[in-house]
């Protein structure tokens, strides 16, 4: 049987080896359109912010090891341009431009998500650049080293600005964050958005929200965003508004499109075409909150999928639960996490909301080092279910919020989860955990 | 309605201080032994380590504070010595041998634990320490710094022992730890409890298990501690050899004994008698894993307890679901951590045990600073059930275990738990969460 996977990241390639340990016999491709597979994209912003470090090293396993050591055929260079559903093909070019076909008997739509570009003139200049290839990294590397780069603009404010405004600020880089929208972060409890605000003024980056953006020029001394009231100088403009799935291959062979945009899948990550399976950042998934679609491009999410499509296609039927929407982020000294639903996607859900934001520690009482932990949750006033929760603290908040996620695949009420029993101890926390405090406050409200 | 609170610390504390909340009209009556009420019992060790600070750091609320911002009346230097069930009166002797007693209408047991004491000649010699009251932390800090402490020995290796084994050793004391019992950590993963040896080892604490105590002996020169193959010369002796509930006064008042031998009590914290309820270190509960009762005497449930006792007196019905042994210490630079049942637990509660023990990283691949997590986990073979886990590492495992303790709460299958949406960045951990690498190496030999 012939496996063929389109993509060769997280879920491409954590499908393509799960696929092989199953079944040895099976001919497994992998058709990589950059240079580079298998690597640790989140960790792209960390290895920016070390001008020592090479971004090969966040290369897990090179192109050639999976096929000396797996058997994997993985061929870089090659885009896929067209799906032939009917007659199981994929078709395209290589970089070297020669055309190429493959036949498939199962075949894995794994094509990723790319970043956002507004339609604002002057994204094509030099020196404006995206994070999502390691070849992106790489670039962004170089034209720091080479371009003597002294100030950076970031267009957007999501967990990738934050992250890259972090790194640039750790190579001396003056940054400035400017978006059209009115938020810092949006889905966030305002308090908890305060603080993290506040972290950033610290570090001294320049937040511009409510700033639309009409274009970006460049002269002799460099380039300049032109935003409704301000213009910001540079040398270098991060476009990291967002991201948006790479669904239009599927698109085109008549496969059917779900949340954001992205390729629906079920909980067996089969599209429409039952031949074809799509996982990883161009497909969707199901909340565990809500039960609905929708689409939340995360690492865990695409190595979890890639795993249950060659399960699936290896005749062992695995079902995914779905995703409850968590995650974490590093702001510079502050740990910023979140599981579930933000008020917003809850009152789109159609439930009746009742929030609370409480500010505790990160120690016990009298501990030395303690510091502020805030934590924002949100329930459903008529069934007293938890929604979501989040967390913002210089230690504490990012291992923490799983006991909440945990909490939302099994649609606990807060009644119940107040009365979990959670670990105490002086140099980790206050004998109640923030979570239950939080918890406490917002079942004396529901 | 007068309610009377034997004991003032975590859960007699919180049940006084929620029912007077809950009803400002209650008259509320605490009594305890001591001096001391409202203080960090498990910060002691902390305090210890550091001859700057003052063991009252560790108060939480002064006695005479609760009387005037609260209305509640805390008489320490009161020692019950008979409860009459009957009468509904209890009665006792004060500090300055003058004797009392107090009529109740509900009555709070929350007596709380004491060391164990072994049996062995010379517990009684000077030098000879516990360390549970605020008064034998106290006598600890005074000890060390008048008596040119230079040598100390722990009997016992449990929580209390491995702390005050840092705290020592932070005081440029030399420690020796000593047990009868063959295991360092007998409830421990092997592999776990030997990275907490050798974390023992790098600071230099000596650890004598499998070595029965024959005695305490003192001469000109400091104390002995005899064993079976070893004589340890010291200065102090902290016996840590674990505890046991003060539930004497409840037995001699007809009241029905637990888990343990400490107070039996329901889920609303109901003793065998209608006007008596127990909370705290004195009271068994229901475990959340095995349905049945257990003694594990802990802050957080001590303080729920109280609080329930509270809810339940003021006509406020309040169940607790029972405790999941969820527990973390540090031991030096390791975090220490565990939920649910222990192997040999488990195989004594009747199930069929697999399991796993996994190591994996504090950090995603390539990111700078990560050290090795270890994880055990095991599971019912016929059911499939999660029944507990354990962490040890440098860095996230003292928070990580509160999902696996939610997971418990809900009595979720390892199949069900490898699923969960658990939080990711390079900077907290691997995309694989390390508790989710353990339960899909856990569900392959299910």
């Amino acid at each position: 049987m012939k496996f063929v996977v389109i993509g060769g990241d997280a879920a491409g390639m954590s499908a393509a080896s799960k696929a092989k340990r199953n079944a040895s016999d099976l001919e497994v491709t992998v058709l990589e359109k950059t240079g580079d597979v298998s690597y640790s994209a989140c960790g792209m912003p960390y290895n920016i912010a070390d001008a020592r470090r090479e971004i090969d090293d966040l290369v897990v396993r090179p192109a050639a090891v999976f096929k000396q050591k797996q058997g994997i055929e993985v061929l870089t260079g090659y885009t896929v341009e067209a799906i032939d559903p009917a007659g199981k093909v994929v078709r395209g070019t290589t970089l070297r431009a020669e055309p190429f076909e493959f036949p498939y008997d199962r075949l894995l739509i794994a094509t990723g998500a790319r970043p956002i570009m507004t339609d604002v003139p002057g994204t094509d200049l030099p020196g404006v650049m995206v994070l999502k290839s390691l070849e992106d990294g790489r670039n962004i590397k170089t034209t720091i080293a080479q371009h003597n780069v002294k100030k950076a603009v970031i267009i957007g404010m999501g967990y990738i600005g934050l992250e890259m405004a972090e790194a640039l600020r750790a190579r001396q880089i003056q940054v400035a964050m400017v978006k059209p929208g009115p938020d810092l972060l949006p889905w966030m409890g305002r308090e908890l958005a305060e603080v993290v605000r506040r972290e950033l003024d610290a570090n001294r980056v320049g937040i511009h929200p409510g700033q639309a953006i009409d274009g970006i020029e460049s002269d002799e001394t460099g380039l300049k965003v032109n935003c409704a009231d301000i213009t910001l100088d540079t040398d270098l403009v991060l476009m990291a508004a967002g991201v948006q799935p790479n669904s239009e291959l599927a698109l085109q062979a008549g496969i059917a499109m779900g949340a954001g945009n992205a390729i629906a899948v079920d909980r067996g990550m089969r599209t429409s075409d039952n031949a074809i399976y799509a996982a990883g950042d161009c497909a969707d998934a199901y909340h565990v909150v809500t039960g609905s679609k929708t689409w939340i491009p995360l690492a865990l999410r695409a190595n979890r999928a890639g795993w249950a499509v060659a399960d699936n296609i290896c005749g062992k039927p695995v079902e995914l639960p779905g995703v409850a929407g968590t995650a974490v982020f590093k702001a510079f000294d502050l740990e910023v996490a979140r599981t579930g639903l933000s008020m917003a996607e809850a009152v789109r859900s159609g439930f009746d909301i009742v929030d609370m934001t409480i500010e505790s520690n990160s120690r016990a009482h009298a501990h030395p080092g303690s510091s502020a932990i805030f934590v924002y949750m949100l329930a459903d006033r008529k069934s007293g279910r938890l929604l979501g929760a989040q967390m913002v603290g210089r230690e504490g908040a990012a291992h923490r919020i799983n006991a909440a996620a945990v909490a939302l695949h099994n649609h606990m009420t807060v009644e119940d989860f107040v009365q979990t029993d959670l670990a105490y101890a002086p140099p980790f926390g206050p004998v109640w955990d923030p979570l239950l405090t939080a918890a406490n406050q917002l079942l004396k409200k529901l």
